[in-house]
């Protein structure tokens, strides 16, 4: 009898280092023939599996696989798309557990946030109750950094050094141009719920920070540019896009129209470049990275390119070894220098458990981050994970992605 | 007697490697200590000549001036300040002169675009005009890549590159998240008045490019929209910050306002995002890179650091070959592999001339660039000019910038 298949499946927001983890999941069960057999990756996620529609990464080359590790994006496609509670809809339980019978998988990889931890347990805990040998293994990613146990999350070191390398660029821009034109750069960051990401900017040193923790004061913020401006000649803003005042109202949301009557798309940096205009009358200059952010494979850190690979290679172990339910989770070793192992973490504590930005690493004026912020987020920024370029351009995993015939209707 | 001193300025938008102009100048004169003294580097531009705030280039070490190859910004401070005509302002020409006099300048270094070349030449001919034996020579930069003669603009190559590999990487988020998430995304990038960065955006293969030469249709620009998502599943949008109407307005400038009645600052990818929205009702993403993409020297093409660094030795060999009222011109060589030369091009069919980007590099159907085009921008993002990292972080120059006792009131 041959091994059991496994179902490899990425979820929600993707990284720039999600394919990593593809890869060491990939890499580390080829490396098991007897123990696994095929890695099926879902298109589109765990909709891949819902729809039988299942990638077979055996016809991809090891070189395929490896360049997996240089490529931003989803390479399979990834998807939101919450699974509901057992009780509302059993029935789409029942349907991925057909589909990984019929395709004789006996491993499920899902790798994404909070809400897949759930989904991971929940899938396990299903086929289970449905008496189907099943191991689920949660593999961590997300830039928003919120997974409890883990020290912290594949994806977010890249956003974090992202953010961090172009704030000082730009902020060495503006610092030559502030005598007689930009005085005031605001750079918009991700993070609607929570500021980890803003924070990684503080290791730029700008001059405010404003972070979804902290309500935003109108009056104390434009004080703060002010002073700034008028201190050093300029002021860097990195403003998350989950600022909000102290009533809970995200400042993108401000509500404005344009000349139709149209809701305009707000971003809280140009509605904070607004009020520096209107009430300082500093010119100005903004920008939102958006995607850019957790898409610029070319800045990964090495950090998080390492962690995101191991937490593939590790579930594959973990799956190997037996076990079921669990999620590999980043240490942090004790001692000055920093390093990391991984442990086995069971999912039951994660699933559900959000990991909110401490407030002790938010300096106490709450425009800037704390020692203890910067001792935490330097090491995840550390070491530039360079990757192939060609024609001026970066070279990606260019994968068949051939689906698996189906089996079911 | 002493050789006499050069006088260095930055002037206009900065650029990723304008200090690598500034570099190649320094180390060349310092090879010539014969025929230059001390290179003085006005503080912010132009206006350090005015105020007599010149910073002396000598006390710093080569290894720093070594180090302007990979630090963004003005190292030593730009402006944007234009002499007025010679007429208008005789004066402040006459101040120049004199502050030149005081610290015995007898060349004149101008790092920057269109309008600097104008001032260069005039600074030549008032120099002329008052008996005073001064050298004056343009230093070519702009990412605007307006400058006529030469082949291209240092910086350009840059934001080319940046812009390139921003619109790829990003491609690939949203195609891994189309299925369920966002389909629609729209990159802002510069370029008011031409379209060259937003053509270098072409290199990333995008559905939709808006260049400002080609009037803003928006039933046709939604109708591409609409095609590219019901075709692929996604659609890529690069859009110039210049794009505009039939009738010359700008859709960034779209009149909106806020709650408090406040005109609210547009940008064109809001605008456009809230088409999009408003029309087609696709979930969208947008970025507006501004400041970004012409800060990343982590980004940078090794062709425009080369060219970069090569204009700014050239205009020492220029001055110290007794030349005057010249530019140092990129020339593209004939032949199927890039190579480029520099000559010398005189300033008065330099200043006040604009190269637009010209139609046949732009797709007869206007959202994309031509083979031409392509052939053209490739070879200018060409190679990684990689740089030093320490703490996760890009390590940039660390100047002493002291400045010369001042000989004037």
């Amino acid at each position: 009898m041959s091994a059991p298949n496994a179902f490899y499946a990425q979820s929600g927001g993707v990284t720039a280092v999600i394919n990593a983890s593809a890869a060491g999941v990939i890499e580390e069960s080829r490396k098991n023939p007897e123990r696994i057999g095929k890695v099926f990756a879902g298109k589109n996620g765990i909709l891949g599996a819902l729809n039988e529609e299942l990638y077979d990464t055996s016809v991809e080359s090891a070189a395929d696989i490896a360049a997996l590790k240089h490529t931003p994006g989803g390479a399979f496609g990834s998807c939101r798309y919450k699974l509901k509670s057992l009780e509302d809809n059993r029935a789409e339980y029942e349907r991925l557990i057909e589909v990984f019978k019929a395709h004789d998988i006996g491993y499920f990889f899902y790798n994404g946030g909070n809400d897949s931890a759930d989904t991971c347990l929940k899938v396990s805990r299903i086929a289970e109750k449905m008496d189907y040998p099943l191991q689920a293994i949660h593999v961590p990613k997300t830039v928003d950094n919120d997974l409890p146990i883990t020290d912290n999350c594949p994806g977010f070191g890249s956003v974090a050094k992202y953010v961090a390398v172009s704030t000082l660029e730009a902020a060495a821009d503006v610092k030559s141009m502030a005598a007689t034109s930009t005085k005031v750069f605001i750079i918009e960051v991700m993070g609607r719920h929570a500021g980890w990401i803003a924070a990684a900017g503080g290791l730029a040193d700008p001059d405010i920070i404003l972070f979804p923790e902290i309500p935003f004061n109108k009056a104390k913020f434009l004080d703060a540019v002010d002073s700034a401006v008028k201190t050093k000649g300029y002021c860097i803003v990195v403003a998350s896009e989950g600022t909000q005042d102290a009533e809970g109202n995200f400042l993108a949301e401000s509500e404005t129209v344009d000349a139709f009557g149209h809701k305009q798309l707000g971003g809280v940096a140009p509605t904070i470049a607004g009020m520096v205009q209107n009430e300082l009358g500093y010119k100005y200059h903004w920008a939102v990275a958006d995607y850019l952010q957790r898409s610029a494979r070319h800045l990964s850190s090495q950090i998080d390119l390492d962690q995101a690979y191991a937490v593939g290679t590790e579930a594959v172990k973990y799956a190997v070894a037996g076990h079921n339910a669990v999620m590999p989770a980043i240490i942090r070793d004790k001692g000055e220098i920093y390093s990391w192992h991984l442990e086995m973490a069971p999912l039951n504590k994660i699933a559900n458990v959000e990991k909110f930005l401490p407030r002790e690493y938010i300096r106490e004026d709450g425009y800037g981050i704390s020692e203890a912020g910067r001792r935490y987020l330097q090491p995840l920024i550390e070491g530039e994970a360079f990757q192939p370029y060609k024609y001026g351009l970066p070279v990606h995993a260019k994968l068949k992605r051939q689906l698996v015939s189906k089996k079911l209707g």
